[in-house]
């Protein structure tokens, strides 16, 4: 069957059968089928979607493109987290070690920030000395020993999925609930994990900023999930203003460390939680949610967790003396300054996405995937929805490289808060639970 | 502007600006821009459409990638006359020569074939000697000598179009209307025309099988040409029973030399006719289409079209001798055989899509680009809709190189025909002038 064949039966709203999406896929991540017919077919599917079951076909053809991770001498039950992405996302930065110090193995494989959204990689990239750029074998070792590793993406899991990532990125073919759900399934899948946990971000600072986008996806994960053997469960939660009070890279470490030791801000320690509970009961280790309190909040209170960080940070050839002091990991940055509040009242809104271009102004981010980002560039101490503010104190503190990059995301910072005479009602974090989504 | 912006704007349903349309055309045809992203932009067109007014800016920067012939010298009215392809259309054979001998320059660019709709160009490769690929120099010292001629496009003219067309082609984006008309109009503005007659043909052999579709493709190419300063006037025709007695290259050609000869089909007669009647009103040698007969007519009677054609024949390196016996022409093919009626009575059917592929199956037509056709192979003889036939007596002569390839067409042949008792109402030719059509 001719390429353009697949091409013009998705174009004409037709199901593909499995096996034309599998010699289609496999066809293109082995070079045989060229750029522009797969650019053509993504187009397709943005336009007419694709079925369940299709999506399954792509997901397994992606995995199938390449190896699979051995983990099989891993005994604990392999759980991971994946979110879509928001501004001061540092949740896996806690929920990896304190899953891995409640019993779990964690095989984290992150990917890097593009545009406003950051990446795990990055951020423990900042740790001097973190090497993400483990071999399988390298990787395995450390999930043995400490029950979680973080690194990147390797050439030989998913190639199809890279490849194809790559090409929708640069053909406006990327915000399509199919394709998404592939290309994340397809990369979990191949960390052989025995289930995994979704934060399904939304709001204006997320990827889906509809609440309905954002079932469609949940749902569409959940649903491939289960026609492939793979548990996923997990929340949608609100990505309207930052996760914490640090956007950046080095300025989110040190916040999670600081929830590590048992501080930090209430929102990421609220989502952190809800996130790691549902991993432990998807791993067994607990009966509920519920049941999984005592014993996270056991390993936060006993530094189990942040020990099990320090040793990830060490088996990845990290500094883990650099996690000691979370204000110094913050007070690194060359250039700081205050944003003074122009107005005493309430902080009644924090636009997420004006934070995120703040922060890529400040060089904490990438435009374009060669772009290296300064790791101490970000904000801290963000005022957060609810917060009262005297007129004239700091609503954020910017750390960058120069006082230039600094005036040029001070506009977009301030334009991120609104102010107003009386609090805001409180808002939900976690939206909805995956598990009671309609089918 | 990033490509990927102007990609994710079509997809959004965005008008795009003439300058944006302008520089993603150059960029793809100068190559700056990769077929992956025209491809995933065409596939946008294919489902959102383009405006008017933004067809006629990718008309215009397809005519301007590439240069236009020179034909100032050339003192006639210069007119040309398009089909959208049919079964059996031998019509440019008959129209440019005539048309010639009635007064105006018919530089004429064909097509070769592809798939089941033969091209002009294959057609007169048939005749031994005649050359397709000429310079422009000498192109335009044919049309000014004997005022027609019919060549291959060449390489600098259109070159977007040129790989436009070709992507299109692998990646399911042919059938959209806006990148048709600006194919078709693109070419023909770079022949430096006066005017524009259009065939579009609507049925079963064709490519717009729905009246709506071929009205829509009418109207969008009247409006784009009205845009870009270039009269386009003609008609839909019907192609739902293949143009004419024969349907192949060689003879096709036997078939247009009896027309200019005074004898011949009716059908094919008519649709000329009428074609080149409106190019002369194009052109101003006539007030209206009526006038244009007793012109025709005589340049039929007197053999000054055949001896146009024959002058034509001569000027491109071909033997015009060749054309004299049209019986000879007809009867060269290696293996010949009949299909005999199964049953006495009335044609009231004649698929012309059966008929076309039967004729690729004898090998007068390409499956693919690369193909080679056979010049002899084709039908003739073809009875037509209306037609009386005794039981046994021949529905079709079929022409091949081989037996098998007889063979393995006349499944295809013998199912196009349906016998009635009675014979069907007459059904119009000419369906809709373009000038009548509602804007």
């Amino acid at each position: 069957m001719l390429p353009q064949w697949i091409i013009e039966a998705k174009r004409d709203g037709c199901e593909l059968e499995p096996d034309q999406i599998r010699d289609f896929i496999l066809g293109f991540a082995q070079g045989r089928i060229p750029d522009y017919q797969a650019a053509a077919w993504a187009m397709a599917v943005y336009f007419r979607g694709m079925s369940l079951d299709e999506t399954a076909a792509l997901t397994r053809a992606m995995l199938d493109s390449g190896d699979r991770l051995d983990l099989h001498h891993v005994t604990r039950p392999r759980l991971d987290k994946h979110s879509t992405g928001g501004i001061g996302d540092k949740v896996s930065l806690v929920l990896a070690p304190l899953a891995a110090a409640c019993g779990l193995a964690v095989p984290m494989i992150s990917g890097r920030g593009l545009g406003l959204t950051g990446g795990t990689l990055d951020k423990v990239e900042s740790i001097p000395g973190y090497r993400t750029d483990l071999s399988p074998a390298e990787f395995a070792r450390i999930v043995e020993t400490c029950g979680c590793s973080i690194m990147g993406q390797t050439p030989r899991l998913c190639p199809a999925d890279r490849k194809l990532y790559a090409l929708r990125d640069v053909t406006g073919t990327v915000p399509s609930i199919p394709l998404i759900t592939a290309s994340i399934l397809s990369k979990k899948l191949a960390e052989s994990l025995n289930g995994l946990v979704m934060d399904v971000k939304c709001g204006r600072g997320a990827f889906m900023t509809a609440r309905d986008s954002a079932r469609e996806l949940a749902r569409s994960l959940r649903e491939v999930g289960r026609r492939l053997e793979l548990h996923v469960s997990g929340w949608i939660t609100a990505m309207d203003q930052p996760l914490g009070r640090t956007a950046g890279n080095r300025v989110e470490v040190a916040e999670a460390v600081r929830i590590l030791q048992g501080e930090g801000p209430e929102d990421t320690r609220t989502i952190t939680l809800a996130l790691t509970a549902r991993m432990l009961r998807l791993g067994g280790l607990v009966q509920t949610d519920a049941d999984a309190y005592p014993l996270m909040e056991q390993a936060l209170r006993t530094g189990a967790a942040f020990r099990t960080f320090a040793k990830m940070v060490r088996l990845h050839g990290g500094d883990p003396t650099f996690l000691e002091d979370p204000a110094a990991i913050e007070g690194r940055a060359a250039a700081k300054a205050s944003l003074a509040n122009p107005e005493q009242g309430w902080i009644v809104d924090v636009d997420a996405e004006a934070v995120g271009r703040a922060v890529l102004l400040l060089g904490a981010g990438r435009t374009t995937a060669k772009d290296r980002v300064d790791p101490d560039a970000g904000v801290s101490s963000l005022k957060k929805i609810g917060d009262f503010v005297e007129k004239g104190q700091p609503l954020a503190e910017l750390h960058a490289s120069t006082l230039d990059r600094i005036e040029a995301a001070r506009p977009w910072l301030a334009r991120a808060f609104r102010i107003g005479e009386a609090p805001p009602p409180a808002a939900p974090l976690l939206l909805e639970d995956l598990d009671m989504l309609p089918p």
